[in-house]
């Protein structure tokens, strides 16, 4: 009940915000940015009672850490939502043929409407994903975790006082109050209320989604990659890259969770793979076991995401049997070959199935502000409408608008 | 079990069939439509099989007709096959930028690897589809009906001889054995070994397909289509139009279901339209049947997709009621106004939530080969992915490939 008022209110204002011009858009979110840090007080102090709850509730300081939110943290977050205005509009482009019959065919970008995201625990998300819908001509409902509601709600009633001020609707930015996994479930199944629902967040949310929606979902952020070093590689850009891949940030999904390593040159670069992460815990097949000494890894290893300071490691016969193995068991994220050797190269590129396929490069660079989109609102891990990271041209879609003067078939 | 193997050989399949060239591919399409006629023969045999069965069933004699091939309907299979030779490789396009720390991206377009298709009666879904699946670099499972069975079963084993002798895989066409609708259910939950499922046929297929399938799903087809007249409609035009649009193939998605007429010109054209339109039933809401004698709509009638000479008629005040009429029970397929307006042409083709918005043509028209793409897939009505009729470019997906010299992050 609840959520259908939400989404006919969504896609009320939705009509609104999709036919509001670009100055328009780029309007609100300036209100918007403005606002968040007018009004941090009120949601800093929303952020306390959240913080209370979680540190009653017993949460780890990393999750407390990602949870609070200061002064500088929401200056942050205005800045990121000023810098949307920066960007070209996604509704500015469009195609046109005219047909021998004389009808005129143009193929429009239109926003997709409403658009629904599910999300844990970080409250910036509130206000990043809010800016995006908002840039692309989207309504947004917002269902984070419980334990930011209070954060959320408060970020979500300054985004629409501000909507409101430049004469949009407010119900263009909702956060569902209830955060129950019922209500999860119906938002889920609530076709034709929701035009694309995009679960942000871990593999067992992201999986559930998959599962049981019945709206269209992309699916985002499982990252199981790897970093295959091949016979030819430079060492120094192989291990500067396996650092940074695995090191630099381990929790995202953009890091590495495994290295291959060409037999030829295991014995020489192992030693050095295991001497420059030495804060990683390494986790080697029987051949790598032959050369430094680590603890064993498993099948299971090899299929799993670690966003932690281990890396499971195997000596592999050539760039078919990386291939082979990164197909079965990555995630279609990002893959990385390290190589001197351009046949290789070309031959790792095509036949790795993925997003993002990396030749000496580091694997962290699967980004949206990296791939020089802007921001992002995920990043894509299946192959239907969007893959890879996702800015506002992949949360549009499109509408054929045709002009005759009577035409019938 | 059955199904596992299937997609497992089409995915190794499809690996040699993804990364071959576009001459190589159009080699295929040209094997598999010389095959087409030169195998004829065994392939009416089979039908012969499935007609026999259909009879001993009952089948209607218009779905027999749809079911029956014959030399000159294998020859009219053979020649769309030929067709799709020339359209453009939809894997040559891609794009290609440079970022301030030199990492070279491309984004190359790819096929998604392994597509399953399920329709229904008509054997020449099978060649179509298999024809663009080849020429889109993907592999293909086609699960038909099982009225079609033995003609699906020959159709499929010819073009896979054809793709054979060429030098490219059997794998790349395979059809279901199994017409079961357990083994359907088994090939929408196939997560991994499909890529896209695009179910064609009825409404009660589609649904069931987006209720239970895991695999990402592009719904086609669901087309509860109007026309508006607005008050400034040119009447010959109108009347053109909704004749065709409802007569001229009454069993196809993009015909029209209901007829809006604006209050002010509906005494008059009314009693044209029924003139007209002679051999179709009229069911009319309250102030249509005030001005011509026809049977009563009900709200379930304007939700029909008829399929059939039956028109639904109702009276609006304007283009506002009918955006929101057209809104609440359209399918998003295909959307007509019939006006001399050009603002009520704009707010139509702005407001109307459709794949395809028409000003003064017939909806009939939302259909590849008339759009210019020489041949679809089907015609999508969801919004992600792809909208409205889906050519070749809309069969794939795009990769990233990152090329750097060890840039790290």
């Amino acid at each position: 009940m609840l959520l259908n008022e939400m989404s006919g209110k969504a896609r009320a204002a939705s009509a609104k915000l999709g036919s509001s011009n670009t100055e328009k858009r780029n309007e609100a979110l300036s209100a918007m940015a403005k606002a968040l840090t007018e009004r941090a007080e009120e949601i800093i102090k929303a952020n306390e009672a959240d913080i209370e709850n979680a540190k009653a509730n017993g949460m780890s300081d990393a999750m407390l850490d990602r949870l609070t939110l200061t002064d500088a943290r929401i200056a942050a977050i205005s800045e990121s939502v000023k810098k949307v205005i920066a960007l070209p509009d996604p509704l500015a482009s469009s195609e046109q043929w005219v047909r021998p019959n004389g009808i005129k065919i143009t193929k429009k970008r239109v926003p997709f409407g409403v658009i629904a995201i599910i999300y844990e625990a970080r409250p910036n998300v509130t206000a990043d994903a809010a800016a995006l819908c908002v840039k692309s001509g989207n309504a947004v409902i917002l269902r984070g975790g419980k334990e930011a509601i209070n954060s959320n709600l408060a970020i979500a009633g300054v985004l629409s006082d501000a909507l409101f001020s430049v004469g949009l609707p407010k119900e263009c930015v909702q956060v569902v109050p209830d955060t129950s996994r019922e209500t999860a479930n119906k938002l889920m199944k609530l076709k034709g209320g929701i035009d694309l629902l995009i679960p942000r967040g871990s593999k067992s949310l992201i999986r559930s989604v998959t599962e049981n929606a019945t709206v269209p979902v992309i699916e985002t952020g499982a990252g199981n990659c790897h970093v295959y070093f091949d016979k030819s590689a430079d060492f120094e850009k192989a291990l500067n890259i396996i650092d940074n891949a695995k090191r630099q940030r381990p929790s995202v999904c953009n890091a590495a969770e495994s290295l291959l390593v060409h037999e030829d040159i295991a014995n020489e670069i192992l030693p050095l793979v295991k001497a420059r992460l030495d804060n990683v815990e390494i986790r080697g097949c029987e051949k790598t076991r032959e050369i430094i000494s680590v603890n064993a890894a498993t099948d299971d290893d090899f299929f799993t995401e670690y966003n932690d300071y281990i890396l499971a490691v195997k000596v592999v016969s050539g760039v078919e049997e990386a291939v082979k193995h990164i197909n079965i068991h990555g995630t279609g994220h990002s893959e990385a070959i390290i190589t001197e050797c351009k046949e290789n190269a070309d031959y790792f590129c095509a036949s790795v199935d993925a997003a993002a396929v990396y030749v000496n490069a580091s694997t962290r660079f699967t980004d949206g502000e990296e791939f020089g989109f802007g921001a992002e609102i995920g990043i894509s891990t299946q192959k239907m409408h969007a893959r890879g990271p996702m800015g506002l041209p992949e949360m549009t879609t499109y509408k054929y608008v045709i002009n005759g003067e009577g035409q019938i078939r």
